[in-house]
């Protein structure tokens, strides 16, 4: 082996454009939170699942076409037609209807992980992302309340990542194709597409769009007027019911929110974190009722940040059953690029889980290592310095990956059963019994 | 959209085979080894690294050729030619030859994460599995302790996971190839092949194969005396050096292993746990020093549950700098569905994180919703029961998802501010002010 060293050549480490790979800082950052939402999912009672990032691809691409289907990897191993993962719905989707019979109704499951998607890659947006999804499934039926807890999930977890204030706006979809429906207009996708142009195009854009698509006059008035309400959710939904709308889906749509508003009441969710939002569609078709996006108060730029909603059927590709179903998800890859380049994370300048570097002197390794065994038992996450060179070069070593505290210890620590620990952050330090040592 | 449901293909949901999906339990047994192995590595100072699971397929395969190659799934896209990671190694010397001058060294890495390799599927063997992999990588050097410490890692790690009784066996490649020098055979790689199949194919088989292979019969001899030395680590290193043997590698390796097994006794690791085997040779090429093998004393049928070694050159197909490492790798998909079908693990029962679940009678939803809010707050993970349905049939969810305890709560609870706490086990029941509620 050893002789074709020379002859060797030397490929260029890269990896792919549109692929995010951390340094260890960036990377002990994303874990956190990786953690902290991992932490919030679960005090809901959602279960972890784990599914192939490969699979057949005349199962995974079952429903999809368009864009999505241009976007997959998909490719070819021996017989196989395979194909990565676009999202973690599909797999969830495929996983029910395939485990249906050995699942406990309501699921209630997590899953963070990662997807692919071979879009063109920009600034922000990547090929391979986290998605952190919940979803609570129902056998044949939901309660609507579920609708209400997720918005409880959406506000604890961002909360937990404390990235300052944020806004959950939610909306129905029902109550939407309803309020259409009662204007004597029959595609309401086609209004709702035209409707969530409004922040971005203009008032006046999305008038002459609906009057262009054969709205009346006073029908555009009307939806302009619904889509313009935002604010306290059951005032809202008291001024609608006032409306006196004589259509089915709006009143079903009505009541819908007014439930998940009084729960989102009950659980706790200020009324400062939560506004309701009438323009609010999504774009996903299969959504059928509750919808929800997030913002950062002070970052709107970024747009929603988590998103989801309530739909009918979740599996009807695998499964003759229906399976309702109300998520959300985070994507937090972009999120995190977002954050980082915006500057609004960062964290303790930590690039290691190390909290204290053990430096020996003399010829005190042994001992060194038997204290880094007692502080690892304690809890401590303990490393020891064991290269050479000058106490200057084992010092940067700690600052440079931003361990906090670092114990020196020589002959005299040895003898008396201690350590010099040092607080990088203030400089002091002080000799304290090895069992002393609290971090 | 509803209407073609009638019309709608269901699409059998299936995997592929040789991918492992777990339900509920098992896959909650399964991340509670991935926390503890990962709080375990953290506790060493290991940093995360997370690296893209498709990269570039020439910087891949760089060195690979032979079944690893055939087994790598490779396609294009667009006009990129793209491989899945087979392993967390190659990922790993091209993460530190790319990010060399960002990164602080000796650099401590962890990864643990999914690779691909489509060999043919057998029972227990996976096209998809968790590596979880620990390797410690110098700049120009990296001492010896750090060898120790890998068998300290690996013996908190088993610790940690409780799965009885385990051995960790390690050797020294220097020291065999100075050995086999000393006995005038060049070809050290030839006979650690055959002498790696003593176990499996008797000494006997060995013998036959080295005197074919042109060793004398007295070299012979030596060679099946060397590798049938095994016990205790220190009094085996006496032993050898009273051997006499005049080659410097064979010297270098016993120098090695001397500080190795001094340092690992400083650390804490018990001497039953411990054992130095001069038979242990690993396969890959690459490791130049110490290398480590470990088992499970009751389940020896398992083979090697964490294996590993010392290595000159990490990086060598990516740069000119040489970087020197140690590191190990635990199967983890492998070892989870060996000890699962072999019944040596099984989780508490527990299908879900849940800890409580609240079960609300006549209406006193909110009041529920409020409730599980606090304990939630309290870190209980909570959840509540939306569905309709007959108390019988609520507990039976309980059960099914082996959730310790159900709070019902009635008018009567909601006037006191308590909850009738059941404990699913004993099944006894108290009525609890929620404020007290410790679980």
């Amino acid at each position: 082996m050893g002789n074709d060293t020379e002859k060797r050549n030397i490929v260029e480490p890269s990896i792919l454009s549109g692929f995010m790979e951390l340094l260890p800082k960036e990377q002990m950052l994303f874990n956190s939170m990786v953690d902290t939402i991992r932490a919030t999912y679960e005090s809901f009672g959602f279960i972890p699942v784990d599914t192939p990032v490969i699979e057949k691809a005349e199962v995974l691409l079952a429903k999809s076409g368009g864009d999505t289907a241009k976007q997959v990897y998909r490719f070819n191993k021996g017989e196989h037609d395979l194909a990565l993962r676009f999202d973690l719905t599909v797999p969830l989707a495929r996983y029910v209807a395939q485990h249906y019979g050995e699942l406990t109704f309501p699921f209630r499951r997590y899953h963070i992980s990662k997807v692919y998607r071979g879009e063109k890659p920009q600034k922000g947006r990547f090929r391979e992302f986290y998605q952190c999804d919940i979803d609570i499934i129902g056998n044949g039926s939901l309660s609507i309340i579920n609708d209400a807890e997720i918005v409880s999930v959406i506000y604890n977890t961002f909360k937990a990542l404390g990235f300052g204030d944020f806004t959950i706006m939610i909306n129905n979809r029902k109550l939407l194709s309803g309020f259409f429906e009662s204007l004597g207009i029959d595609d309401a996708t086609e209004v709702l597409r035209i409707v969530d142009k409004i922040d971005k195009a203009g008032e006046d854009y999305v008038k002459a769009e609906l009057l262009k698509n054969g709205a009346s006059e006073e029908a555009t008035e009307s939806i302009l007027k619904l889509v313009k309400l935002f604010g306290e959710p059951l005032d809202i939904v008291n001024e609608l019911k006032n409306w006196g709308i004589d259509n089915e889906k709006f009143i079903a749509g009505l009541e819908e929110l007014e439930a998940v508003c009084k729960s989102i009441k009950a659980l706790g969710v200020p009324s400062e974190c939560f506004k309701l939002n009438l323009k609010i569609a999504r774009g996903l078709d299969y959504y059928t009722g509750t919808v929800y996006e997030t913002f950062l108060n002070d970052y709107p730029e970024l747009g929603s940040v988590c998103s989801g909603g309530r739909y009918d059927e979740l599996a009807q590709n695998y499964t003759k059953q229906s399976l309702p179903g109300v998520g959300i998800s985070i994507g937090l890859s972009r999120l995190f690029y977002q954050l980082n380049e915006a500057g609004i994370i960062s964290n303790n300048g930590k690039a290691t889980p190390t909290n204290i570097l053990i430096v020996p002197m003399d010829d005190t390794v042994e001992y060194a290592l038997k204290t880094a065994s007692q502080f690892r038992s304690r809890g401590i996450a303990t490393e020891v310095y064991l290269n050479g060179g000058k106490m200057g070069k084992k010092l940067n070593y700690a600052n440079k990956l931003g361990i906090p505290y670092v114990a020196v210890v020589g002959e005299s620590e040895m003898q008396n059963g201690t350590v010099m620990l040092k607080d990088m952050e203030s400089g002091e330090q002080k000799e304290v019994k090895v069992d002393d040592v609290v971090i």
